[in-house]
C-alpha cells in the first residue's frame, strides 16, 4: 500500500508531539508537513528532543495550498481553527481528523454556548463522524471529518455505554468523578500548572461546568436512546499522563457482580483497545501509560444497588493522539491496530 | 499550668512521627516515653532525622507500670493493641487517645466483622468518645478514651454532616469518591507502595469495602438521626500527604447555591479548624499540608438536583495526629487550638 | 519588647509567601504592609490560601512614605528594585533585608556583568552585610542593609568554609554539583517549569555560568583569604522544595575521616541552624523541608585524596525567607532562633 | 530468519518486565520461558498488567533441561545466580546475557571483595565480553556470555571515554556525580524506597563505595590504557526512570569548547544509540524515557581547565534491558537497532 501523506496543523502542543511519536513507527504514515506560525523554521526535534533521530521535519507556516496536497490533515489546534479551514480542505478531497472540539457536538447551539464562539460550519456535519470507534466504527469508515473525542468522554463513554445500552441503570442520575494528569491542560505557560503548584496536591476544578459534559451527554443519549442526566466533577492529578474516571449509577435491574462482569466482557470481547480487567482487580493509570488501551473494571459494592465502573486511559494516547491514529486507520481501510500496539511503560 | 505527661505507644509509624512533630512545640506537652519493641534503645531522632535537635528521647519496650505514670497515652499502633492495654490504664486513671480503630465503632459485631478479631472491651465504651470535636465536643470533654477518627471519616463527616443535619438530602444514596496520599498506607514495606509503583499513577482500591465505610455510616446515622446509605470508593494519589473527598448527594429541598454556601458557613462559623472556602473557589490539598485545617466547598452544578461537596485535609494532621492533639486539648481543658496553629506549607 | 513594624515589597512570589508563613508566628513581628502593583487590593490569603485565617492583610501599591514608617523592609523583588529604593529608606533610618541579589556582590563590575545592569548604589556598601550569620554574624548586627544570600551560596558556603578556613584543601579546584527543587525558579509562568515538563525528569542547567557562582567565589575568597577556583553545575530536581550540593575538593593534608568529622563538628558546635550529621550517615532534603536547618555530612571515600561534602537546605527557608528572619533577629537584637524552630515536615 | 528461542531466568523485577516490553515487538524474538520460583504458575500479564494482551506466558520453576533448549538465556537475577548456572548452559551451546554483575569485573579478587562472595567461574572468562557495544562491539560478536553493564557505568563510560581515549584529561582525578531514579533500586519492598519516603526528597548514598565504582575503573583503564582514579557519588532522584551523570575532569590540553564538541561528535558519529546534543544545549532524562538512547553534552565552563560532561540514559533501557537486547542483536548477527527504535515518552 502507498503511504498516507499527512499534514499536521498546529503541532507544538502535547497532542502534536504525541502524534509524531506514534506516527514515527506507523508503517503507512508519511508526515509531510507540520505547521506552526510561531515556530516557523524550527525543527520539530529541536522543540521535542525525544524526536531527535526520528524526524528531520521543520515547522512551517500553514498554507492551504500545501495542506490540500495531503491525504489527511490532523488538527492539533485551539478550538475554532479546524472549523475555519475545514470546508476548503474537504472540497479538495482531503480527510480531516480534528483533535480539538470543533465537530464533537452536533447541537450547535449547545456547542456555541460552551465554546463561546459561533459555529459556522453546520453544513459539514453530514461528513462528520464522532471518532469513538467502539461505538461509531461504521460511521467513521464512511466519514471525511473525524471529531476526535475529548479525553474525559473517551474514558467515560467506554465505561458507561455497556450499562446504558443494556438498560440496566437509572440514566437520569449518573455521577462521573474524573481525574486527569496535568498534560491534559496543555503546554501553555500557566501559573496553576507550574510544577511548584500542582505537584504534591490534588483538587477538583470546573465543578460548575466542564466542556466535556455536554459532549458526554449528547453521545450517551445518542447511542443509548435514553435521556442521560450527568453530574461530572473533574479533578487534577499530580502526575503527567493518565486519566481515571469513577462512574456511579443506580441499578434498575438486580444484576449480580458476575452478571455485570459478563456484560462488560461481552460488550468488549472484540475490541482491541478496551480491556475488561479480571473480576476482583482494578485498573491503574500506569497500566496504560504510553499505550492506546482503555482498561476497565465494574463493581457492585456490598451488594447495594449502586454500580461502580472505573476506567483508565492515557489521556494523550487513547484520549487524543492514539485514538486519532486509530481513526486514521479506519478512514484508510487499514488494520485498526496498525502502529498502535505499544506496551505501556511500567514501571 | 503543669505539663501533661505523655506516653506514646508504638511511635515508629507516620502518625507517630507526626505526633512528635506537633507536640515538639505544644506548650503543655511533655513526651515522657515512646515505645517500640523493635526499636528499643534507638533515639527517635535517629529514626526521624527531622526531629534532630528537638528530642533526645529513645524508643523503649512498652511497660504498663511506666505508662501508668502518664497523664495521657497515645496509641499509634496496629488495630487491637490499644484494646489489649486499655482496661489497665483506664483503671489507673490514665487518659487514652487511640489513633487506631479499636474504639471507633460502637456496634461491636460490625467492628469484629471488618477488623477480623473479637472485641473484648465492650465494657469500656461508656468512657469512650468519638474524637471528631466538631460533632462530639461535649462527649470528648467528659471521656477517658478517645477514638481518634479515621482520615476518610474525618474529611467526609465534616463535608456531609451539614447537609444531613439540615435534612436537605436523600440520605439513602450518598456517594463518596475519596482520594488519599500514600502516607495513609503507613510505613510498612509493601511493594505496591514503592515509589516506583505508586508514582505517576492513580487507581481505585478497596471498592468492595473499606474499613472506614462502617465507621462513617455509624457516625452519620448517629449524628443525623437518619439511616445513611453510602457508596465509598477510595483511591490512591501519587503524592505523600493530603486527602480529598468528593461527596455527591441528591437534594430533597430546592436550595440555591447561595443557600448551600450559607448553610455551610453557619455550620462552621465557630469552628477553628473547618474553613468553608469562599463561594466560587475550590480547596486544594496543598492548602492544608502540615496544618490541622479541613477546607470545604459546596456546589450545585448546573442547577441540577445534585449537591457536590469537596473536602480536603492533611491525612496525617487533621486526619490523625493533629486531631489527636486537638482531642488532648479538649480532654485537659486547654484552648482547643493550642499548639495547632501551623500554617500549611505552600508551595 | 515592642513589635517590629515590617513592610514587604513584592510579596507575590514564593519567597514572599514563605516569609509570611514564618512571620505569622514570630512573637515580635507585625507585618504592617505588603506591596504589589499588579495585585493591589487583593487579600494575601486569597492569593495564598494557606494563609487563610492567619492574615487579613491586602496587597497595596508600594509607597515610599508608608514604607518609611516601618522598622524593617524586606525586598522579595526582582533584581534592581531594592537598589532603586534603598537610599531613601536608609536615610529614613529603616533597616533593609534584600532577598534578591542587589547587595550580594561587593565587586560592582562583577555584579553588573552577571546581572546585566549598572549598580548605582555603591555608596551604600558601608552599611551592607552579607547575611550568612554563620560567617558574618558580627557584621550583620551592625549593618543597616542585609544582602540575604542566594540558596546555592548558602548551602555551598556552609559546606565548604570549614575546609577552606582550616586550609586543608586545594582551593583552586573546587567542584560543586548543585541540585534545586523547582520552587527555586520562582512563580513566573514558564513552559520549562510546567509540571508536565519538569516532573519525572532531571537535567543540568546553566553550566556555562550561573549568577550564584561569582557570589560564592567572592565570599569564599573573602572569608578564607584564599583565591578560590570553583566549577559550579546546577541541576533541576523534580520536586518542589529542597536543595542539595555535593562538594568535591582535593585534600592537601592527610586528614582521616574521623578528623574531618571532628573539624565540621567543631566548626558548627554553637550554630543553631547547622547540623553535622553523625558519622556514616547522609542528609536528605526532606530532613529540612519547611525548616531553617542546613544538614551536612563530610566523607573521604576509599581513603583517596578527595573530600566530599553533601549539604542540604530548604531553598525557600534557610535558602531565602528563613535566613532573612534569622538576619532580622540579629538586626533587632532578638534571640537568633526566635520564630525559626519549626520541625521539618517528614514524611 | 528463524526466531531466537529465549529463556529469561528471574523475570519478576523491573529489568524483567522491561525486557518483556521490549521483546514483545522484536521481530526475531520468541520468549519461550520465564522462570521464578516464587511466582510459579502466575501469568506474567497478571503480575505486570501492561503486558495484558501481549503475553500468555506464565512463570515457571527454572529447570536446566528446558533452559538448554533455548538459543539465548537472559539472567535478570540477583548476583551469583548466573554464575551458578553458566557453565552448564555454556556447555550446551546456549548464549547468555547476564543483567546482573557476575561477569562484569575481570579481576575476580576485586569482584569478590565488592560482591561478598567467591567467584567460582573464572574459567569462563575467555567466553565473556563486557556488553557496552560502543567500546566492546567486536568482542561481543564473538562472545558466548555477555556481562551487561551496570546503569551508572553505561552512562559514565559513554561520557568519559572520548576524553580518556583522546588523552586530554588528567585521568587520575575524575569526579562522577551520579543520579538515579528509584526503579534502579529494584522491586524489593524496602522502607527507604516507599513513595512516602523517596518522593519530594533527594540524597546522596553509597558515598563510601558503590559496586559500580570498581566496574567503571576497570573498564575505563582497560579501554583507555591509563590508570583511572575516580570519585563516584551516587544520588537518588525522586522519580521512577532516568539517570544522569555529571562528569568533571581537568583538561591537560587546551581544547576549546568547539573542539570538545567536535571530539564527541566524531567519537559517536556512527553510533545509533549515543546522541551528542547540539552545542549549547543540555540533555534531560525525559529525552530518553523508555528509549535506548544515551544523550550527552560537553562543556568547558568559563574557559577554566575543567571539562564537564552530562550524560543521560533510561536506567531500565540503555542501562539494563535495552542494552541487553542490543547485545542480543550483536550476538545473533541482527541489525543492532532491531526492535530498539522506540521514541522516548515526552511529556
Amino acid at each position: 500500500m502507498q503511504k498516507i501523506k499527512i499534514g499536521i496543523v498546529g503541532g507544538t502542543g502535547y497532542t502534536g508531539v504525541e502524534l509524531l511519536r506514534i506516527l514515527a513507527f506507523h508503517p503507512y504514515a508519511e508526515v509531510a508537513m507540520i505547521t506552526s506560525r510561531s515556530e516557523d523554521g524550527v525543527a520539530v526535534a529541536d522543540m521535542y528532543p525525544n524526536l531527535r533521530g526520528h524526524y528531520t521535519l521543520k515547522f512551517s507556516v500553514p498554507q492551504a495550498d500545501q495542506l490540500k496536497t495531503c491525504d489527511l490533515v490532523f488538527f492539533a489546534t485551539p478550538h475554532g481553527v479546524a472549523m475555519s479551514m475545514a470546508a476548503e480542505l474537504v472540497a479538495a478531497g482531503v480527510k480531516l481528523i480534528d483533535l480539538a472540539a470543533d465537530f464533537r457536538i452536533e447541537d450547535l447551539a449547545v456547542w456555541s454556548k460552551w465554546y463561546g464562539m459561533e459555529h459556522t460550519e453546520g453544513a459539514l456535519f453530514d461528513r462528520v463522524a464522532y471518532g469513538l470507534p467502539e461505538y461509531y466504527r461504521s460511521q467513521i469508515k464512511k466519514a471525511q471529518i473525524i471529531a476526535n473525542p475529548g479525553c474525559y468522554p473517551t474514558s467515560t463513554l467506554l465505561g458507561l455505554m455497556p450499562l446504558l445500552k443494556a438498560g440496566v441503570i437509572d440514566a437520569s442520575k449518573v455521577i462521573v468523578d474524573g481525574k486527569s494528569g496535568v498534560s491534559g491542560a496543555g503546554r501553555g505557560a500557566k501559573v496553576a500548572m507550574l510544577g511548584a503548584e500542582m505537584s504534591e496536591s490534588f483538587k477538583a476544578y470546573g465543578v460548575e461546568g466542564h466542556r466535556h459534559l455536554p459532549e458526554m451527554k449528547e453521545k450517551l443519549t445518542q447511542v443509548s436512546g435514553q435521556n442521560v442526566g450527568l453530574t461530572f466533577v473533574p479533578h487534577l492529578l499530580p502526575m503527567i499522563r493518565g486519566m481515571e474516571n469513577s462512574i456511579y449509577a443506580t441499578l434498575t435491574e438486580d444484576l449480580s457482580q458476575a452478571q455485570l462482569q459478563n456484560l462488560f466482557e461481552e460488550a468488549y470481547q472484540d475490541e482491541p483497545f478496551v480491556d475488561v480487567m479480571p473480576a476482583g482487580s482494578l485498573p491503574e493509570t500506569r497500566m496504560v501509560k504510553g499505550s492506546n488501551m482503555c482498561r476497565l473494571a465494574v463493581y457492585r459494592p456490598q451488594g447495594s444497588s449502586q454500580v461502580v465502573v472505573t476506567s483508565v486511559i492515557d489521556n494523550l494516547v487513547k484520549g487524543a493522539a492514539g485514538q486519532a491514529v486509530q481513526n486514521m486507520n479506519l478512514l484508510f481501510g487499514l488494520e485498526e491496530t496498525c502502529g498502535l500496539t505499544q506496551v505501556a511503560l511500567m514501571p
